[in-house]
């Protein structure tokens, strides 16, 4: 039911990256691969961002331990099992995964990062996930990224992978990602994993700051229902491989213009294909004093289950989007200077309905599967963008199924 | 669908009220009365707390307007239009209706409230609804209570009604209340109308203080999709008919007591008809380091799209219990301090699953239609309490075809 997101576009490999997957059988039905392993050459940079979930998984501890301490060679991936509310188990559980990494190839354990997406709650089958790691490792393959998006998906309906190819100075190096993703999706952050890999040579630090400016317009304006993870990482890796180094300022900002474009790509594959999706909706609010009063308004329209469930049943309730707005709690609101629009039809001017609005006019809008919700506040300059989908039958079935 | 809430009990008149229906046809379907009046007797006090939505109906500005310059003799509750996002023609419309209210009795319209819940953003068809007045006004009866709780419902199944009678020093006073709403429920108001009449004599400064007490720990402790309504008004009247006079501090705080039965008892039945519920949820949140944190816990809880849809699946998916409360934002939170049960069933101690905790033991709890979720955060006193319903295929159902 995927929204305007088709079948994997070819993903670019990136010298310095090797990614082999296998099937550990940690789902609970099932034959697909869940379990990804991906080898970093030497010297490799990598920047990370986690949630901020106090909750935050047994993996997201151990990661951010491990990139403290040392600098990765492994990432070790499961889908179908969380290890998050799994306590000291659950720590010691994802230690043990990455000393079984590190074991064959003499490294220590803290060169591995592991990270895990599915079922909140229960413990990780350690030995389950060791037995397939052979497997893993010799399906290790420069051109593993399609395989590798697809062993990372749980309640996925489609795989998610961008690459584009980055002229800096002349000469290319590339950015190729994937993600997955598809409920507890919100604004900072969601059950989201997403690995992207460049051949240029960044230092840390650029690469850090690279990392958070692109999230900041993607990953972070976000939104399925409302629910943060406990598991969510963002991991921006560099070879170097390639010996093409990202240094001035200029070659940075074409870099993170690159990596915004594929952070953006990806963030909005996740709503495309957000649980039981039917639409696709841009939620941009203009005019507002601050950019932090816009947010609070496109980001309670986002959430509403009121909007959601109008805009699945293409129903032009713009009311409801009203109401939204209405009680976002921005300051000294003064509703007369309110404009709503969806798409091109202008519906509320003035905060009632617009003159010319045409009951016909929004119910054509709404019969579109990708939509604009346009909000002008009329206070200021400010403006922000988000993006979500609404909320259908499918939500409720895939979420009151997801265990059973 | 209704959750543990049965036929309207027996509801004691009001000495000093009369209510009277009829049908003005402002529902899109259905041949019940969608229109209540309701009369006061001379000197009654009236109390009230509106929507904080910005965007506020037309009534709830009318109402607020009148209230301040007038003691009212009429309210004017119409179901099936909202007249929110009407701009200046809405407020004309409301004033319109009072008018003609007040024609008919030689009052000036001040003296009348109007009320209105319904769909959002299309005109109110003020002579449709002034042409069935006359034949509310003949229906004015004190055994009116019933069929006032049944014309003022939009998607509730069942209408709503509680009645107290409360020993004032030893003579006897009433309490009766009628309430709407079942959808765009959440704490500080919601698509609500709450209509409380007592015949004991109260000055209005103490109904006005009894009521927001009341309101605190009832209408303001319970969500059904987070959704804040632009027309949520509680009315409470005291039309002092008994000649019993509520005075002394002992008067007040039994009187604020039996207000608070009836208003919590309102609003769980608000909970019990939620749109499309089949279970019935106490949020209890115990060992905050203040009752602002437990609060946001509680709510973080009641929202969550994925706690909701697992309730309605039946399913102890107790990771996305910790999952909302680990990104409600309690500062310096230490979560190897929390325990989380399901009535008596104790799931996660110390951060993690409880050793004795088995599946069929949260599965027996599960499976009930009332549960209380029950969590400790081990940081301090505070305790506050809320109610919420699962999210259901029926929510989306009623949501998405509200208008069609």
């Amino acid at each position: 039911m995927a929204v305007g997101l088709g079948p994997l576009p070819p993903l670019r490999s990136v010298a310095g990256v090797r990614l082999g997957t296998a099937r550990a059988g940690l789902r609970r039905q099932g034959e697909q691969d869940d379990l990804l392993l991906v080898e970093l050459a030497e010297e490799t940079r990598v920047a990370a961002v986690f949630t901020r979930n106090a909750f935050c998984a047994a993996p997201v501890t151990v990661a951010r331990d491990h990139l403290a301490s040392e600098s990765p060679r492994w990432l070790l991936v499961n889908a179908g099992n969380a290890n998050a509310g799994t306590g000291p188990d659950g720590l010691a559980a994802a230690e043990a995964c990455c000393r079984a990494v590190a074991a064959a190839s003499g490294d220590r354990k803290s060169a591995v990062l592991p990270f895990s997406t599915g079922v909140i709650g229960e413990p990780l089958p350690v030995q389950k996930l060791v037995a397939a790691l052979p497997a893993a490792r010799s399906a290790l393959d420069s051109d593993g990224w399609a395989a590798a998006a697809e062993a990372i998906m749980t309640t996925d309906t489609l795989p998610k992978g961008v690459s584009r190819a980055v002229d800096i100075g002349g000469q290319q190096v590339t950015v190729t990602g994937i993600a997955k993703g598809a409920g507890m999706i919100r604004p900072d952050m969601a059950t989201m994993l997403a690995f992207i890999a460049t051949d240029a040579t960044i230092p840390v630090e650029t690469l850090q700051n690279a990392l958070e400016r692109a999230m900041a317009t993607s990953f972070n304006r976000i939104s399925v229902d409302g629910d943060t993870s406990t598991n969510d990482a963002c991991v921006l890796l560099a070879t170097g491989a390639s010996g093409i180094a990202i240094e001035d300022a200029d070659a940075c900002t074409t870099f993170t213009a690159a990596l915004s474009e594929v952070c953006t790509e990806l963030a909005q594959a996740i709503v495309r294909d957000g649980e039981g999706a039917t639409k696709f909706i841009t939620v941009r609010v203009d005019g507002g004093a601050d950019s932090g009063e816009c947010l609070r308004v496109a980001e309670t329209i986002a959430h509403s289950p009121l909007v959601k469930t109008a805009f699945f049943a293409s129903d032009p309730n713009w009311g409801r989007i009203l109401a939204a707005i209405g009680r976002a709690g921005v300051k000294d609101f003064d509703l007369a200077q309110v404009m709503v629009a969806l798409d091109e039809v202008v519906i509320v001017e003035g905060g009632s309905r617009a003159p010319g609005y045409r009951e016909e006019d929004g119910q054509r809008v709404m019969d579109r599967d990708e939509i604009t919700i346009r909000v002008d506040l009329g206070r200021g300059q400010a403006s922000e963008v988000l993006w979500t989908c609404d909320l259908s039958h499918d939500y409720v079935t895939i979420n009151a199924e997801y265990r059973t």
